[in-house]
Order: C-alpha cells, then structure tokens, then sequence
C-alpha cells in the first residue's frame, strides 16, 4: 500500500492508495480512531457496483453504517441535496463522533464533503474516491461544495478529510470514456512537474486505461497525489504554485463550456493541454522536439472533435474565469516536459492562434 | 477604544469595542486591508436604525457596499435564506476579495457568517453585533449557522472573522427586554470567572442596563469578551474549559424549550444560573453567603415568571441536550464568585430538588 502524507498548516492526512483497498475500509477507519456510527453517502450508478464491498468491511470492523443513495449527475450536487442528506443525518441521530464518507465520483465528493464541513459545525470525513479523475484530483486538496443554480461550485468550504482511500481496483466499472478523461489529468502532472511520470505514460497510455497493470497504474495515482499535495501544501490557498494545476484548463474550461458540455472536462483539458504546449512552442518557450513529443503523447487520449465553436465564445467564457485576475490571464506554459510555469503575459491574439492551432489538430482526426 | 485579541491556532482578529465605534467602521475595515466591495447583511428591524450610518462610513472611506436586508427572526436563520443571500452576492458579482458584513444581533450574525464560510469557499467577515447578548458572546468564538427545520443551529461552520465592531451606543435602540437578556450573560462572565466583573454588576445593575454610563459598560463589554477569548483560545473545539460557559444553560435550555420559547435565552438563562447557584450550595461547594449574595443580584434580573412546567419535560429537553455526553450531565457548579468547575455527578434527583428549588424562588415573586 502507498501512503502519501498530505501536509497541511491546519491539519494533516494520508492518502492511501492500493489495488483491494476497498476491503480495508473497515480497519482504516479504526486506526483513524474514528466513531462507531457513519454515514456512508454513494449514488445509484456507484451502489450496486461497490456499496456492499465497503458497507461490508465496515460491518466487520464493528461500524454502524447508514447508506444514503442519492441520484447520479451533476445537477444533484446542490444545497437541495444537502439539505435532504442533513435530513437523514439527524433523522438517524448522527451526532458529532459521527463520520461521513463519499464513495464516488466529484459530483459525491464535493458534496458529501460539503455536508461533513458544515453538519453540526464539521464531522470528520472520508473520501473513497471511484473515478480516475477524482482519484488524482479531487481526493487532494480539501475542495468541497455545492452548484448554486447562478454557476458551478460557488458555496462550499475548504475541509480537510481524516483520510482518503483510493483503491484502482474500483476503475474495472468505470467507463472507458471516464477513464480517459482522468488519464488526461494524469498527463497533466508529468507535464507540469515530473518528467519520470511521463514516460511510462508515453509508452503505455493505452494498457494503463485498460487496467493491463494495476499495481503500476497505483503507483502512478499515488505520484499525482504526491504532487498534488506537494504544491498544496506550500500553497494552501489558490496563487502561482498552485496555478501550475491549471495547466491546458484555461482553454479547456472555455471549450468545456463552449460545447455546453458535450465535451466532458478531462476531454476538454486535453484539447486544453494541445492548446498550452503548441503555445509554449510557438512563443518561444518550449523547444520543437518536446512539443512533438507531447503532442504525439495527447493526441492518444481518446475525446470527440472540437466541432465547430465560435473563437468570440471560448474568448468570452476564458475571460469570465476565476483564473482572470484584474483582466490578466494567468496561463500555464511548458519550458520542457515535467517544467511548467505561469505567465500573465498572454493576449487574446495569443488565444485565437491557438484556437486556429487545435482546428488544424481537429481537422487531421477528422 | 479597547481592543481585544482573539488568539487562535488557525487565525486571530481583533475586536474593537467603543461607544461611537460604527462611525469608524470604514477606517478598520481599510485598516484591515480589505477588498474595495462589501455586503453589508442586516434585517429590516436595524435597518432603519443603524444602516445608513454603517453605509455612510464605509462609503467614505471608498467601500462600494452592497446592502442587503432580511426579514428578522429565527425562522429565517435558515438554509433558504442562505440561499437567497448567495444569490443577491453572485448578481453582484462580489468575488473572492469581497467582505460580508454582519449587521445585527445572534440570527444575523450566525446566518451572514456562515454565508461568508460558504460563499466561493469563504470570503472575508465583520461581525457588527447590535444586541447586548451577541456582543458578549457570538461575537467570540466563530460558530456559525442555520437551522434545520429539524432543530437548531444544526447546520454551520467554524469560521473566524476578520474583525468584530462593538459599539454599545448601538445599545439604545435596543428593547429593555433584550438588554436584561444581554446583562444575563454579562453576570455569567463574573459568576464564572471573574470576582472583579462581579462588583460593578452586583452595585450597578440596572444603572448598566439604562445605559447611564456607556464608557463603564464598554470595559464590562470588553472585559466579557476577553474571559470568552481566553477561554476559546485555550479551548478551540468544545470540551472542559470551554463547558464553564454553559454555566446555567443546561436547565436554562430545557426551560427555554419547556416554555415553547415564551421565556428567552437570557431569561431562561437567569433561572438556570438560580438553580445551578442553588444546587452549588445544597452540594456543599458554595457557602450560603456567597450564594445569598450570587442570588440577591440574580433576582435583579428583570424576567418573566416560569409559570407552570413539568418536572419530567424538563429533565427531558436536559438529556436530549448537546451537553450530555454518554448519559452523562457535565454540569456547571460554582466554588465561589468567579470559581466555576465542571462535574459530571449530577443526577435527575438533584436536578428535580434544583426544579422544586426555582418553584418556590418563582412563588415569592408572585
């Protein structure tokens, strides 16, 4: 089992990672010293696939577990969802010793870690992480919240789990398009911080998403945590280190959107990420090999074509993004592979080349 | 002006008490350096009394305040509520450097906290506590909250703010009713922890709650808020040190809630602090003369009969409460004025003599 130690100011918490780690739910929860009544929150499509495998190491661990089911999707992660999940906390008499975990992806995550930070103040909280892109993204970081029907994740709160759990093993009923949507942030951390990463990625991209090796593919989520985590924990709060984690997003978001998301985010980030490094390449940053060489690496991962988008749109959504400060994008470039760094220095002129760039990518698929 | 510090692990803030302090709201809040937008969260009975003024100060010193104004009452320290204040902030487009601030007693103070815990995460907070009871004890110590329809103050967050304004000249427009309930709070302070706060209390009560001497009841203020900060900051999350402050609150809960909330907080308060003076003394740990003289300035304390209640269904509000633990009733004893301790041996036998006690207290004012 690999352990990563996320470090933080506040509180500290580890991470661990292991093919079969789902069965040791149970034994984790009690060297954590946690109490003996939780909640444990999944949905319909997560349920019959892995809740009685989790409810069970539970049992045998002498733990009182509450299931709570909610309904799959993104329009589920709400304050309405929150306000019936505390309904059945009370209901069930879960008080302060009470933990709460999500066994999911980051629609349950984000929210179940929403209603362990503000049910009676803060329980303590456990996430299983069920998708691939939860597993290195989200499980790092204390993110929690809910979509306001005005835009996505404006309420929630920063709240640190006691552990996190993240078990490959749960990948074997995850959709290969999901798959392919985490393996694009897997990318992601080769390319803005560990060129040994990206290697094994080069060459075996397509046999990881297909599970062919799962102790190798553990290894290589628990190296995304631990540089997750890294640049957390210098950095707790969002500024330039952690911008470094936006790599290929700023663009991607606004494809994301621009598509009305019919491009799912992980797709969007690697359209994202082609984007970024041509731009490092074209100005100046980043030498022609390597760009090859990235780009022979993302065009692998599996997405739909852009389509056709409008450039004044994708403009109009990257400017309205958080990542804008005082009308400056802040955007991530590659100096080499696993050598990122953020440049405010980036134009709109900028943004329509490398808009006409990935319509030349888009039209080669085609 | 008197300033206190709040030390905690995580964050510390000043609160700055002084008659005439709301006129220097914009100069902290710069002081502070804060963003240039705000919301200033009030309800409509403060409204008119102390908005203007608020908004005057802050729009001198360039803050562009954003007002937003509350039906008063509990009912709506709700997620409903919460709900429409995160929607009025994202019209406004406040972002990430914006300020809430609080304008109001308990209910505006726990509910626009806890929006500022959970707006994008968390933004910047000023508590401006206009009651006498939110001034000496929910501006110190970060809870924040709502109800649930299925209790209260079940739903909420720790969260510090950046600063907290005390202005007792607020005081005035403030019922008399209101006042008594606030002064409750201020003798617990002195009963728990603090011979000197005691005097001036015992000798001047009601000179205080006419506001015959602001200057004096701002060091009384001041003094209250520092034994509550010394106390949480020691004592972050609720255990030992921090239960001293539920002196008179285990019975006064349960008469709160026996009354169906005709008695208020403070009130229910006053004779929980009788009774748990009086049962000091029948255990032997207070002599009578201290608890003759503890009671001769209790009984000053303006509030209504208790009328008729029912032994048993206060003893059950007291079990269901937060305080008990295990079975077990951590109640609060005196040793002498300024000398409480905590003790878990109190059983219903006592707690009925304590009841039958306050029966015949209520009779003689009869």
């Amino acid at each position: 089992m690999e352990i990563i130690d996320v470090r933080l100011a506040q509180r500290s918490y580890p991470i661990y990672v292991e093919p079969g780690g789902l069965d040791h739910l149970g034994a984790l929860y009690r060297r954590h010293g946690l109490g003996p009544r939780a909640a444990l929150i999944t949905d319909e499509l997560v349920r019959p696939l892995w809740a009685d495998q989790a409810l069970q190491s539970l049992e045998s661990s002498g733990v009182e577990t509450l299931l709570i089911t909610l309904p799959p999707g993104e329009e589920h992660k709400s304050l309405v969802s929150a306000d019936h999940l505390y309904e059945k906390l009370i209901e069930a008499g879960l008080d302060r010793k009470a933990t709460i975990i999500a066994l999911g992806g980051g629609v349950i995550g984000d929210l179940a870690g929403f209603v362990a930070a503000t049910y009676l103040r803060g329980v303590a909280y456990i996430q299983i992480a069920t998708t691939l892109i939860a597993q290195v993204d989200s499980s790092v970081g204390g993110k929690t919240g809910v979509n306001h029907r005005l835009g996505k994740n404006l309420v929630g709160a920063f709240y640190q789990p006691r552990l996190v759990l993240i078990d490959p093993g749960l990948l074997r009923t995850l959709p290969m398009r999901e798959r392919w949507c985490g393996m694009s942030e897997v990318l992601k951390y080769g390319l803005i911080r560990d060129l040994e990463l990206f290697e094994p990625l080069e060459s075996e991209l397509t046999d990881l998403v297909e599970l062919r090796d799962l102790e190798k593919l553990s290894r290589i989520i628990a190296r995304c945590c631990q540089i997750k985590a890294a640049i957390i924990s210098q950095d707790e709060r969002e500024s330039d280190l952690r911008r470094l984690l936006n790599f290929g997003h700023t663009i991607g978001h606004a494809l994301e959107a621009a598509s009305r998301y019919a491009l799912k985010h992980g797709e969007a980030v690697a359209w994202g990420m082609l984007a970024a490094t041509w731009l490092s390449f074209a100005k100046g940053s980043l030498d022609e090999g390597e760009w090859a060489r990235i780009t022979h690496t993302l065009e692998k991962i599996h997405r739909p074509a852009l389509g056709a988008y409008d450039d004044q749109t994708v403009l109009k959504y990257i400017h309205r993004d958080k990542k804008v400060q005082d009308g400056r994008i802040h955007f991530v470039f590659l100096h080499g592979i696993g050598e990122a760094f953020v440049c405010p220095e980036v134009d709109d002129q900028d943004l329509r080349d490398a808009l006409g760039y990935l319509r030349t990518r888009d039209a080669t698929r085609a």
